[in-house]
């Protein structure tokens, strides 16, 4: 069989449909409340005959740095997607990274066409489609733009008769049921050697592990995956990141203000805040995150400013550019003069009136930060000797195509 | 009116009854979650017309050394408890705390019973009863052997009468639900000044926030906290430590097996782990707990040790005997050479055959580290101008004295 390389890593060629699932912000204990409430039978059978690891995902623990990490097998700096936002300092403009062109790597679905794979792909939100599917040769749509597909644009000249599901909102658990459903359908007719499915998180940001809503959706996935498992798919199951309450006990966020802080401290203009969670898809979370980056316009000002963000209440960690992109290995030209990380129940924001919270409906849960960073890397098949290492999100292919048995 | 000091800190006398609630590892989503669930209509309504902070427990975040915390207002350096264990190099034996001769500080509730103010004390467990009523001229039992009370040693010869309730078993939530009951019984016939009640957390290690048995649980607290509001007392609640689960996706635990590791690099003798969360009730951890201390046979050893213990995969952080001691204000005599924190889904065992499982019948939640340190530190009433400080669930009296209008 031929192998694929894609940046330095060597990936077997598929010899059954694999399945690589990403399920947003799918930390583990919900997977593990749903098995204890019995909703969850074909996951709970893994733990006998398949392979279940917990894995790092990429900080700052985001879908799009994470996705893009999973479908190259390689961390942002090789990939250059950080967040959903940079700081053009020359520009001097937010500048949003969904677009391909700030992507530095190539894709293993791509790799794995290009050397005749058939390869489908399909993700809940619209805004990861672009990234997902570059100079890709096969399927690749959105739930959320399903009505919206075309041969040239998607590989696929009608989505929604796969299924029959109407277009779901986008905030909503269908949105992700229609990925599964789309996926489990395209199994049956194109049968393609690889796929790829990305959810979003609108339930997990909402609902607590082992609540209804969650249990709810944990067996919606589990059905989808049992069916695909049937089928005689290889399934690879893992997370962008994990999910945690950021709120007191009454349900209140906690939010450290970074700009407001900096700005008192140093004054108005002298730092910019970047928020990397922000996106146009904000509603269930406030964009509020547990990950910043500052620029600072005067650089003598950096490691003052680090030492007193550092001993702010909620803040976990605040690194330098080097020490930043060097720990969570990210592409420097992209990251601010400090990364600022905050503790498992507090979230980053810039100034209050800057964050509109009228959309939470449900007390904050969100990610981000360190404190999201452990997720399931799990396998439908069992596998044969494993390397001891530090297993990563981003090794789901590897587990996929090189490990299983 | 007369003010009493202990600990360096003064207080002031209470006004009404004041009910100071230790609510065993109660992680503030339990709360959240079940106000959420419409389960706890008197917590909600703290958030209008109470005091509702989030405070920070004490590392090792177990259940001793954080509930003589807030009964003496200060840290374990101060006080000396730190585990339910510590090892004497001297006597070469793990030494338990249990006994009332280890405790180094007064108690505020003993200052206040000597000052004139009638106390009364409840506990779930019988293991802290000795401590916390250290002294105390007043009223001082535990659920756990509320047939046994005599005026002698528990200031009230008759328990049980109190509440009509048999003792319960002391694996159970009726255990915590025996301590509201008392403490309410005893708020109507005897009308303390001052009353401390503490639970234990045998729910919350079997049950995640927001479910069944977790929102059962905050429901009943809620309706006698309710009740105690309704006679008059002020409220303040706050936890001994948080909870999280220390599992994988499928529930099995994640263990950092210590012992094991360190006899495999540096030879069976040369160390010797203490996990100060064991006690003679383990079957619902497994002594499992996200904290450890590690003694040296060769102090020259503890560096090389600590870089290898902090590269394992689940560990959060490695301190000196010193760091460590600074930084969570331990009792450096009862702290080995080295502390081990793990992360929030990791605990620390000593080796495998040393830790019986067959006793859990739930997925591992526990307790121990620093993600576990965040605690509801809630008040009935509104306070005046609050200072800007760290505030720590041993501030309870001093929030419940000095600040509450």
């Amino acid at each position: 069989m031929k192998n694929v390389n894609v940046n330095g890593r060597s990936y077997r060629w598929p010899e059954r449909p694999l399945v690589v699932v990403c399920v947003d912000g799918c930390e583990p204990d919900y997977i593990n409340q749903a098995i204890e409430a019995g909703r969850a039978p074909f996951l709970a059978s893994l733990g006998k005959r398949g392979t279940c690891l917990t894995a790092d995902c990429v900080v700052p623990s985001f879908t799009n740095p994470n996705n893009l990490s999973i479908v190259t097998g390689a961390p942002p700096s090789v990939h250059g997607i950080c967040g959903n936002f940079f700081w053009d300092p020359d520009a001097k403009a937010e500048v949003m990274m969904n677009d391909a062109k700030y992507l530095r790597a190539g894709t293993i679905l791509a790799a794995l066409a290009d050397a005749g794979a058939k390869v489908a792909v399909v993700t809940a939100k619209d805004k990861l489609r672009a990234l997902l599917g570059h100079r890709l040769k096969g399927i690749c749509f959105s739930s959320e733009k399903a009505d919206q597909v075309t041969i040239e644009a998607n590989g696929i000249a009608d989505a929604l008769s796969l299924t029959g599901m109407a277009v779901p909102s986008v905030y909503s658990a269908a949105l992700s049921e229609f990925v599964f459903a789309a996926g489990l359908a395209l199994l049956k007719r194109e049968r393609p050697d690889v796929m790829y499915l990305s959810t979003t998180d609108y339930v997990q940001h909402k609902s607590a592990p082992g609540t209804g809503p969650a249990n709810d959706f944990t067996a919606m996935l589990d059905r989808y995956l049992g069916a695909m498992d049937e089928l005689g798919a290889t399934i690879v199951l893992t997370a962008d990141h994990g999910m945690n309450a950021k709120t007191d006990a009454l349900g209140r966020p906690n939010i450290v203000y970074l700009q407001t802080q900096l700005d008192a401290w140093l004054g108005a203009g002298a730092t910019r805040v970047i928020l990397p969670i922000t996106d146009p898809y904000v509603v269930h979370h406030g964009a509020l995150g547990s990950y910043a980056t500052v620029y600072f316009s005067d650089a003598g000002a950096v490691a003052d400013a680090a030492q007193r963000i550092a001993a702010l209440p909620g803040v976990e960690g605040v690194f330098t550019r080097e020490q930043g992109c060097r720990r969570f290995e990210l592409p420097p030209d992209r990251v601010g003069d400090l990364i600022v990380v905050s503790e498992r129940l507090t979230v980053i924001g810039t100034s209050a009136e800057r964050h509109d919270l009228s959309g939470l409906d449900a007390p904050l849960r969100s990610h981000g930060g360190i404190s999201e960073q452990r997720v399931p890397l799990l396998a439908s098949r069992p596998a044969g000797t494993l390397p001891q290492r530090r297993w990563r999100n981003f090794d789901a292919f590897d587990l996929g195509l090189n490990y299983l048995r």
